[in-house]
């Protein structure tokens, strides 16, 4: 095979993540081996820098700098939302040749992959030479076939963190704030909820109830599951998904405000927490209140997992080695190995198996009653947080005799 | 001056932290090495504990147990917001008695220190001899007097990382989500929300406004102040305290479900982050969103700063050494030294002086338009929250020229 020389192009769409800068320095260190790479651009806003030709030289960047992406969260090269229609094919062919570029990256979810396989449908089409590469990444952990997806491991380890945290804190004033709802992200499916429960380490420990999209919101089992839970204990944490539907499929809560739908015809969601404290109140009078930690919970650095942001880093260089052998409409693909100890490793997956679709919870991550995930669940999910939480101490109850 | 020989209890009262459990600590580890403290009991949900008898034994625990309550969050002893009625006043005196209670520990905020006054004012009255000390603890930084008040530098520095985080994530996906609106906490006082002003390192980084309690709201000045950040920038961030309130000094926000309202008659905020997303979205016609990080920013470890750690220790240790040392009916105050390297040692302060008063964030600390902080807040804060954030990279913007 000869060498396909030329320049590389990277984006990063959808929401910003902890990890997707490792994925970026990934990308850049790898390139930087491989001589048929002549120049390493990034795209402002994805494949909107490419529609305008706003690129950043990835190539002329301070080394150090590059390293940082690496404990850097957010998308450093911005990100978008944008899908694009059939009369900016051939903006983007022209700027392809313009630029000689002969590498394309994209990182992003299931719309994203879609993108790299249209860039990529376009230049064969026109007979221009392109390697596409799509980089897996979204926190949803939606995206089909791949064992999960870079991002989710740090959000899932921010949410054990986070409701173990506000769980001690539950458990502390419960007398007087009795129940705590934390309203966590995911569009559809209930992955990021789900990964609350490996706050819990022992039995009464929170979360006690988890609600997921997967399973259609019925009140009176809420109520009822609340009410068990409270009264066993005093007090009670929720966690629930913002995605969270009826039983017709639809949002419990979306906006239905036109400005806040996106190019994909996505709704803006957000305040489900909120509806299930109204319930409770007025169904079970007892005070119930809300977090919703909403992006924070995406980008925290503070928390992500190192095994996530070494899958992250991984799947960018692995990106770069494929497209060099010759690979092209592939999306990079995590596998879990088996065997006692975790580990992943890589191989490819076309990308028209991975674009637009969804992978939703797997039944058998959810329990009969549906308000809470299997063993088997935390099986899979912990390690990808990469290790245990913090310790912390419990004083033991041992009464006072005079 | 002769020992005072006798048991001493501790009570955890008010929303838990980040570092209460480090001042538990200190009050035990200083009290074993002193032999007129003959036992240590914890009340069980603060001063409800001492009503009901519901004491733990601290002195049977684990050392190692008691060391790891100093990176533990939220109320190990478990807390209340209870206000003490005079009818169980005689119930106070007979369990001060029974257990031969002499020295009595409250840590929590002005509530708090009122319930301690309250009962040494209880044995004054019966010449019974107690010694009485408050020990500082809110998040809220709402004490009259002392510098700053444990909890404060903690809830600080996450919000400081939070917001930057989140505010990368604006200046990402700003082109999609245009505003992000963060609600804090603080009932009464924009300290909480002041602090999120430490996660800018650059002119144009977020946050971009601050709108705290202390300056009313006005929904014009509002509206354009946000205009103006987003014609500059093209996307905005703005932080916001929960108990905003309008120009005739009510919330903005509150709920006015009775079971929504404590003991001391405080109300439960929380959604004045919305009701701001609403006014951009009319009346900008752009989209925002909001997190709401609610009961986490309080009890985060892994964000927790620490010179507060330190100080919540020393705080706890101090109190113990100055009731050996006869004082009583004071709590103990934290003094900032002057000189260039930030110090604070500790002295006294009447517990009637703090019971019940609060400290809004002055004139000084607030920009004449009412919608930052000034360089003055910033220099009181910033040794607070333990040490600069994390660092990151940012990219240059260096065009491609081909």
């Amino acid at each position: 095979m000869s060498k396909l020389k030329g320049n590389l192009v990277i984006g990063q769409s959808g929401g910003p993540t902890a990890v997707i800068n490792s994925s970026l320095a990934g990308v850049i260190q790898e390139a930087m081996k491989h001589d048929e790479i002549t120049g390493m651009f990034g795209m402002v806003h994805g494949i909107m820098g490419m529609i305008n030709e706003d690129f950043i030289d990835l190539g002329k960047q301070d080394p150090a700098d590059i390293d940082g992406l690496r404990h850097t969260p957010s998308a450093a090269l911005s990100s978008c939302r944008y899908k694009v229609s059939p009369n900016e094919y051939e903006k983007i062919l022209e700027v392809l040749k313009k630029y000689n570029i002969r590498y394309f990256f994209y990182a992003g979810g299931n719309d994203s992959q879609d993108t790299a396989k249209k860039v990529s449908s376009i230049a064969k089409e026109n007979n221009y030479e392109l390697r596409a590469i799509g980089i897996p990444k979204t926190v949803d952990n939606d995206l089909p076939i791949i064992d999960h997806c870079p991002g989710y491991g740090s959000v899932a380890r921010w949410l054990a963190i986070a409701t173990r945290d506000a769980g001690l804190d539950t458990e502390a004033i419960g007398i007087v704030d009795n129940v705590k709802v934390i309203e966590t992200m995911g569009r559809n499916t209930g992955w990021i909820t789900a990964s609350t429960a490996l706050a819990k380490e022992h039995e009464d420990d929170a979360p006690h109830l988890i609600y997921l999209p997967e399973k259609p919101f019925e009140e009176e089992r809420f109520l009822a599951d609340v009410d068990r839970v409270y009264k066993k204990l005093g007090y009670v944490v929720i966690t629930v998904c913002e995605g969270l539907v009826d039983k017709n499929g639809e949002y419990i809560t979306a906006s239905s405000r036109a400005i806040d739908t996106d190019k994909f015809g996505h709704r803006q969601l957000g305040g489900v927490a909120i509806y299930l404290c109204d319930l409770i109140a007025n169904g079970l009078k007892i005070k119930a209140r809300w977090d919703k930690p909403g992006t924070i919970q995406r980008v925290s650095m503070v928390c992500a997992s190192n095994v996530d942001l070494e899958e992250a880093y991984m799947v960018g260089k692995m990106a770069v080695k494929y497209a060099v052998d010759g690979k092209t409409d592939y999306m990079v693909n995590l596998v879990r190995e088996s065997g006692k100890e975790y580990k992943c490793t890589t191989d490819l997956v076309e990308l028209e198996k991975v674009a637009l679709g969804t992978k939703k919870v797997p039944d058998e991550f959810i329990n009969a009653e549906g308000n809470y995930v299997t063993d088997a669940f935390i099986e899979y999910a912990k390690p990808l947080i990469g290790g245990d939480l913090p310790k912390y101490s419990r004083l033991k109850k041992i009464p006072v005799k005079l």
